[in-house]
């Protein structure tokens, strides 16, 4: 019988695919180590083969997979050189199917979901993890709700809505969608694999697998991830987990999570040294991926960050429209405001931690920059104007200036 | 020293960056084969080095690649079922860094530019290619021009200038512009990297040499690829005339190149046994990333599809979003108009051809759909509106509706 474990009683209990929490403390459930030994099968095209020891998946329907993964770690040369830095690598999560690390998590738990039978599933988003969920419900032939805020824009309900979802705009508190959506879901057959769900998260463990072997086995110094509910860097801190305990490694990365300061409700705990993550009352940023007011993974963050010796950070709206810009201007890598955050980030631990020279620091970008252009709508661009018969002097002028 | 090709005089001239055009017919000219036997090296990750042999290119630079390519091959099993077709795959070209398929080109142009000691390089172009081209030359620290028409979208500027190159709007005609941008580009040492340049087709090439390897070495009886200005299925064709050469196929497979309705030069030249594209006056078509009026490979197209049995079709744009939208419903992938005529196209062809049942059929999806999200904004999707606390009763009737 599948089970599920709270980390936080450290209890195990049946897995109920409608209701992922604890039912002592509420906290979310994660899936537990199996017993066996676990190995890679480095042979294998499809992330979920080669790392089928580490998911909670007996086989893989590659049916169902939309082939996300096998995703770039890209070295930022030129960024290096510019700001002194050591070696600083990019895990390009962005050319995912659907354009951001959602899919590695929705492609588990749409196995999952098919294997148990599941017809209908959904999700609660306005971004990125309601067009994952659509592509993949859609691929896979399930009936798929998307819960919405009301003021969704037009742009964002048609990236999930090209894929034909049941879509459903819910005026009131976005905390409460969240919890509600289990209670409904248990009671109409519908899977709410939403940002906690926890083989959502054993699927974001699969980039951390890749990340250590496209460093060909050496662990890096730093990892930089977006934190906004928590499961993204809870699945990239459990695979490091997971090849310790499996004795692959015996150092351990540090982990930083950054928040937009406009909506940092754990990099506020973690400061002030709590050990539970108060909610806040309104996000404001402009990195709207990442900014969940009342975290469901809030307190599991707090929890791995503190036991595995890594921080939280937050950043400025301003620090992350620069770290958009020097990405794309300096490296050709266009991202979301939230997935710049880890640069920002970087940028900002750099000022007062020392690095060695062989660090490696690995930053990951969660999202496509083209999904949030119009967040650039106040972004200054040089446009020069000519015509076809003044193009020559045009051109010559700007040939040779700086 | 380095030639190129004009596959209409059959002659070889020395290589000008500056201006790849035959000096007796003007038609685009092309990278010759070497005399030495090629090979694919499948130990290497980078395409360009698994397909180095095929490249006119002695050595890569890894750093100047964005670590475009190893596109997944995704067959289309829930499309095949409902339109009773032979085995189907599309070849995801909307993963690449800019999500489209222009990166291959521009990843083996920024090569031979940096390995000629080129600083200044440019385009002509308002869509994919400007955005591939700003970020590669972001990415290798080059001055970069990007020539684009006076009416372009705001959208489409902030998609290239994101990466900060020289952007310049030109009022006139914008066949002139293409080439006139030779000439100047000359007088001041810029390399326009435009849509025929001959690297930019031999990066397309690779493409072609991942869908047989990912077809285990079988060829596919038919190959949809969206038709503009010619350079994608020029560079797709040769890749498999050049399995030919060296003996490594014997079959070939029937491109079916496919065009838009309201810009068809090409589908029409061929339609009506014409050896000459003649220039239309007007685009009129949803699929702008494939309106080219005016296509400098036009006759390249012609001749290549005359000569290897292909095929070119144009399909109206209620078809192209027809496709669209069967794309991601079915299959949970979402293209550009310009990609989703592949679709239109096999659909057309299956009304007259009949497949036979191992037949298999690749369709290239060029584009990403998020880059062009402004032309679904007619698109009629269902939003149901709710409240928390009318929630339950919203979800249970669509749950159980139909």
């Amino acid at each position: 019988m599948e089970k599920l474990e709270c980390i936080f009683c450290k209890k195990e209990y049946l897995l109920d695919i409608f209701s992922p929490f604890c039912p002592e403390c509420n906290e979310p459930m994660l899936c537990p180590a199996p017993q066996k030994k676990r190995t890679f099968y480095p042979g294998k095209a499809s992330p979920l083969e080669k790392f089928i020891d580490f998911l909670p998946l007996s086989k893989i329907n590659l049916d169902l997979s939309l082939k996300e993964g096998n995703t770039p770690l890209i070295r930022l040369n030129r960024l290096m050189d510019n700001l002194n830095l050591p070696p600083v690598f990019l895990k390009n999560e962005t050319v995912n199917p659907t354009s951001s690390f959602k899919d590695r998590g929705t492609a588990v738990a749409i196995q999952k979901a098919v294997s148990l039978g599941i017809e209908k599933i959904g999700t609660v988003s306005t971004g990125n993890m309601a067009s994952s969920t659509a592509a993949y419900g859609a691929r896979a032939g399930l009936k798929t709700f998307v819960l919405l805020k009301e003021e969704t824009s037009l742009e964002k309900l048609l990236a999930a809505g090209i894929y034909n979802p049941v879509l459903v705009k819910v005026k009131g508190d976005y905390g409460q969608l969240f919890y509600k959506s289990f209670a409904y879901g248990r009671k109409h057959n519908i899977y709410f694999m939403n940002s906690m769900d926890p083989f959502r998260i054993e699927g974001y463990k699969v980039t951390g697998f890749e990340i250590f072997l496209q460093l060909e086995k050496r662990i890096p110094k730093f990892i930089f991830v977006p934190v906004s509910s928590g499961g993204h860097i809870t699945g990239l801190v459990r695979a490091f987990l997971d090849l310790k305990k499996e004795g692959i490694i015996q150092k351990f990365p540090t982990f930083i999570g950054v928040q937009a300061r406009g909506c940092s409700p754990i990099a506020q705990a973690y400061t002030t040294g709590k050990l539970k993550v108060k909610r806040i009352n309104k996000a404001n940023t402009i990195a709207h991926s990442i900014a969940n007011p009342d975290p469901p993974g809030g307190n599991m963050v707090l929890k791995l960050i503190q036991e595995n010796k890594g921080k939280i950070l937050d950043v400025s709206d301003e620090e992350i429209l620069n770290a958009q810009k020097m990405l794309a201007e300096l490296e050709g890598i266009f991202c979301q405001p939230a997935s710049s955050t880890v640069l920002a980030g970087l940028l900002k631990l750099s000022e007062k931690e020392k690095f060695e020279v062989n660090d490696q620091i690995v930053l990951v970008a969660t999202g496509g920059g083209l999904k949030t252009i119009k967040t650039l709508e106040s972004f200054k661009i040089d446009i020069h104007q000519t015509s076809l018969s003044k193009l020559e002097n045009t051109i010559s002028s700007l040939a040779h200036g700086t």
